[in-house]
C-alpha cells in the first residue's frame, strides 16, 4: 500500500485529494512562485486527523508542507516538488470565554472570524493585518504575524496564551493555557510561535483578548522627516498612554507612487518628506484635536487632516493601503519587509535613496511602514531595463545589514529569504536553529528547506 | 591541574573563591534550604569570563549552579553538593537608548537600578516585584518574573527584546535586538526566558521601555467576592484602557492575618469577603473618583478608600505587603504561588477553605494575589500540631490540579516544585522539556535537577 493509500485508509477518502482534484489554491502561496502540485492534499477535520496524517508521513519520512490561508509572501506554504500538503482549512471555530477574556480558535479559522467573535463578546483581538479575510489564525501564530496595531498589542506572540501542537511524529502537545501567569516549566509554546511550521503543526490557539478601544481618532499628519515622526510618537504615547493604536509612516516617494495608483493629488501641498497615519483611542474628541493643535503650534508637525467620519477615515487609510493596488502597475515589483533600529531609520532611508540613484534611477524607491515598530516596507516598480530583482535585493539587504537591521520584520523567512538570513543572524544563532530543528523534527519532514537549510 | 586551578589560571585569582572565602550569601537562596558550600564561587567580570568559566566546566562535565540576586523561592540558585557556583553579580550596568525606548543591562544589575535608569530617562521599566532592591535583571528574565504590574506590562518575557546568552560549552549567542519586529528565523531568546538557567546563562538583556504612567490613583476597595472583583476589573479596563496598573486581591482570612501582623484594625467594618488594591494611571483625578462613585452606586463595589497622598498610598500598600513581615509569626509557614483560571478562582477558594477545615482547622488559609493574572498566593501559618508541610502541599496542589491550574504562577519550579510539575504538565510536555534540555545542554551541567529531572 502506498503512503497515499494508507492516508486515505486512515483519514477517509474525503480527507485526501490527489491529482486534478487538488484545488489551484493549494498549489501556491502569495510569494509569486509558479504552482506546484503536491503528492496529495490532506484535509483532516480535527487534531486526531492531523496527528494521524503526521504519524504516517513521519514513518515514511515523507516531507510535508503545512498550509493555512496561503497568504504568506515568502513561500512557506508553497509546495515543493515531492511534498505532501497538509491544510488546516477544515479546523475552524472560535469559542470566547468572557471571564478569562480569552478565546480558543481552531488553527484554520480566518483571522476576520476570530476578530468578529471577540467583538461580538465586547472584546478586541490584538492581531490585525491586511489579509485578515483570508489568512488563518494558525498561520498568524506560526509566522508570528505583525500588522498595523503591533505598537499597541504587540506581535502575534504577545497575544498567545496557549497552543495545541502536533509534533512531526504525531504526538499531541496540549497547552491550551488561559492564565496570564504560568511558569510551570519551560514555556514550550514559544518555540512554535514564529518557527513557520518547521517544528510542529499548530492546531488550536488561545488568545488573550483586550478591552475594545473606545473613541478611535484618525488623522493624517505631515512631518519634516522621521525624526519629527518619532518625536510625535513620544508625545502621543506620553499623552495617551496605551491609546496609540496605529502609527504608519509614508515617505514622499511612496506618497507619489500612491497618488499615481489612486489617481489623487497628494493630501498635502507641497509634498512633505513624511506623512504619518495615526489612530489613537481617545474617548474625548476635543482632547485629541487640542493635542494635535498644540503639536502644530510647537512645530512638531507641519499639518494635519482629521477624519470626522468613517468615510473620511477610509480616505486616509486608502493612502496606506494603496500597495495592494500597485502590483499590476509595473512589469515587476521588488518588495521588501525589513526592520531597522529607530535611530538608524533616517540614515537607512538616505542609503536606500543613494542605492536607487546608483542602480535603478528611474524606479521610485517607495518606503512606508510601521515605523514605531522599526518595520519598513519598500516597493520598487522595476522596468525592463532595470537591474535584475536579485541585484536590487542585494543592494537593499546590504543597507539593512549595514544598519544592524533584520531581513524580515514580519513576513518571515520561508524559502524566499533563506539566503539573506545570515545577514541578520550569526553563525552561532544559525547553528542553534539547526540544533532545535534536529531535536524537534529529527527526520526533517516538516516544511523542509523553509527558514534554515 | 584541578578544574579549580584551571579556572583560577584562566579567570584570574580575584575571580575565583573557595572554602571559607565563599560568602554566606552564595551558599543558599531564599527557598529555606540549609546552606551548602559550592566547590568554588566563580565571579567573572564580563561575557568572555562567563564563556571561559563554562567552557572549562563543560569540558570537565562539572555541574554549575547559576546565581543572580539569590532571591528565588524554589531553590534554583541554591547550591547542591558538588556544584560550582557561577555568580553574575559583577556584570553590572545599564545603558538607556531613548530613541528606541529600550535599555540594555548586564545580567547582574539589580532590578531597582534598571528601573531607576529608565526613570531617569523619563521612561518606565515594565518589570517590578517586591525584591526589586536585591533581585537582578538576569534572574528576572531567566525566571520570567511576574510581580504586581503584570496586568499592565506582562511578565518579564513580554518586556524582553533581546538577549546575550552563553551556552553551556561557552559559545556566546548575541541577540541584543532593539526592534519590536524581527522575524529573522527562530526567536531563540524565548527559550532562555523562564527556563531558570537550565539551558544557558543570560549575560545581557535588552528591555522595551514604556511611557511613564501619569497620574497614578490608588484605592482600597471592598467587594462581595471574586466575581464582583472581576466585574470591577472589566469596568476599569473598559473605562481606563491601558491604565490599570495594579489589581491585587486579598480575601478575608488574609486581611485578618495581615491585621494581626500590622497591629491594625481592618480597613473596612464589617470585614468584606474580599478587598482589592487598585492603581490606575488617570491624569484626571475627578474622572477616577467619579468612576468609583458610579460603581459604588451601581453596587459593583461595597466601599472604597482613596489615597490622597503618598503616605496614604503607603498605608494601603502595607496590607498587600504584610506577608514580608509574617514569616516569623508561626513555627512554620506553608506558602504557595499558584494560578487558577479566573472563572474557577471562587470555587478553588472554597475548596481551599474545605481543605483547611478538614486538615489544619486552626491555621488560617490566607489567600491573596494578582487575581487579574489568575495568580493566587497562599500563606498558611502552621503550628506544631498541624500536619507536615508536605501534606499541606499535597492538599493545596490537589485543588490546583482539580481546577486545571498551574503549580507555579511566577516563582518557577526550581528544586522545590519539581515533584509537583506533573500536576500541571502532561507526559508529552515533560518529554519535550527533556528533549530541549538534552539538545541544548547535552552534558547536563547547567542547574542540574532544577525544573526537570
Amino acid at each position: 500500500m502506498s503512503l497515499t493509500e494508507a492516508l486515505i485508509a486512515a483519514l477517509g477518502p474525503d480527507c485526501v485529494r490527489t491529482g486534478a482534484d487538488i484545488p489551484v489554491r493549494n498549489r501556491q502561496d502569495e510569494a509569486g512562485y509558479p504552482p506546484v502540485e503536491p503528492l496529495a492534499l490532506l484535509l483532516p477535520r480535527d487534531t486526531a486527523g492531523v496527528a494521524t496524517a503526521l504519524r504516517l508521513c513521519h514513518a515514511a519520512a515523507q516531507p510535508v508542507v503545512v498550509q493555512g490561508g496561503l497568504t504568506g509572501l515568502v513561500g512557506g506554504g508553497q509546495p515543493q516538488p515531492g511534498e505532501m500538503a497538509l491544510s488546516l482549512e477544515r479546523l475552524r471555530g472560535v469559542a470566547v470565554d468572557v471571564v478569562t477574556a480569552t478565546l480558543t480558535a481552531w488553527a484554520g479559522t480566518p483571522l476576520a472570524a476570530v476578530q468578529a467573535a471577540a467583538a461580538a463578546a465586547g472584546l478586541h483581538c490584538g492581531i490585525d493585518l491586511g489579509a485578515r479575510g483570508s489568512c488563518t489564525i494558525g498561520g498568524n501564530v506560526a509566522t508570528n504575524a505583525g500588522g498595523n496595531t503591533v505598537i499597541r498589542y504587540g506581535m502575534a506572540r504577545r497575544n498567545v496564551l496557549g497552543l495545541e501542537v502536533v509534533q512531526p511524529d504525531g504526538t499531541v502537545l496540549s497547552g491550551l493555557n488561559r492564565m496570564l501567569k504560568n511558569n510551570a516549566g519551560y514555556d514550550w509554546t514559544q518555540l512554535y510561535i514564529g518557527s513557520e511550521g518547521t517544528l510542529g503543526v499548530i492546531t488550536r490557539v488561545v488568545l488573550a483578548l483586550h478591552p475594545a478601544p473606545r473613541g478611535l481618532r484618525s488623522a493624517l499628519v505631515a512631518l519634516s522627516g522621521v525624526e519629527a515622526a518619532l518625536a510625535l510618537l513620544a508625545e502621543l504615547e506620553g499623552a495617551f498612554a496605551g491609546g496609540v493604536q496605529v502609527f504608519e509612516g509614508m515617505w514622499r516617494e511612496f506618497m507619489g507612487l500612491a497618488g499615481g495608483t489612486l489617481g489623487l493629488p497628494g493630501p498635502f501641498a507641497p509634498m512633505p518628506e513624511m506623512v504619518v497615519l495615526i489612530e489613537v483611542a481617545c474617548p474625548d474628541a476635543a482632547a485629541f484635536e487640542d493635542r494635535l493643535g498644540a503639536l502644530l503650534e510647537a512645530g512638531v508637525i507641519a499639518d494635519a487632516i482629521l477624519a470626522r467620519s468613517e468615510a473620511e477615515r477610509a480616505r486616509l487609510w486608502a493612502w496606506r493601503e494603496s500597495p495592494y493596488l500597485m502590483t499590476g502597475m509595473a512589469p515587476r515589483f521588488a518588495h521588501f519587509d525589513v526592520s531597522i533600529p529607530r535611530g538608524a531609520i533616517a540614515a537607512a532611508v538616505e542609503d536606500l535613496r543613494a542605492a536607487q540613484a546608483a542602480h535603478w534611477p528611474a524606479a521610485p524607491t517607495a518606503i512606508f511602514g510601521h515605523i514605531a515598530d522599526s518595520n519598513l516596507h519598500v516597493m520598487i516598480p522595476l522596468q525592463d531595463g532595470d537591474p535584475p530583482t536579485e541585484a536590487v535585493e542585494a543592494a537593499v539587504y546590504a543597507v539593512v545589514a549595514a544598519h544592524a537591521g533584520s531581513v524580515s520584520a514580519e513576513h518571515g523567512i520561508g524559502i524566499a529569504k533563506r539566503r539573506w538570513l545570515p545577514l541578520s543572524r550569526s553563525p552561532a544563532e544559525l547553528a542553534l536553529m539547526r540544533t532545535l530543528k534536529a531535536a524537534l523534527d529529527p527526520r526533517g519532514i516538516l516544511n523542509p528547506g523553509r527558514v534554515i537549510g
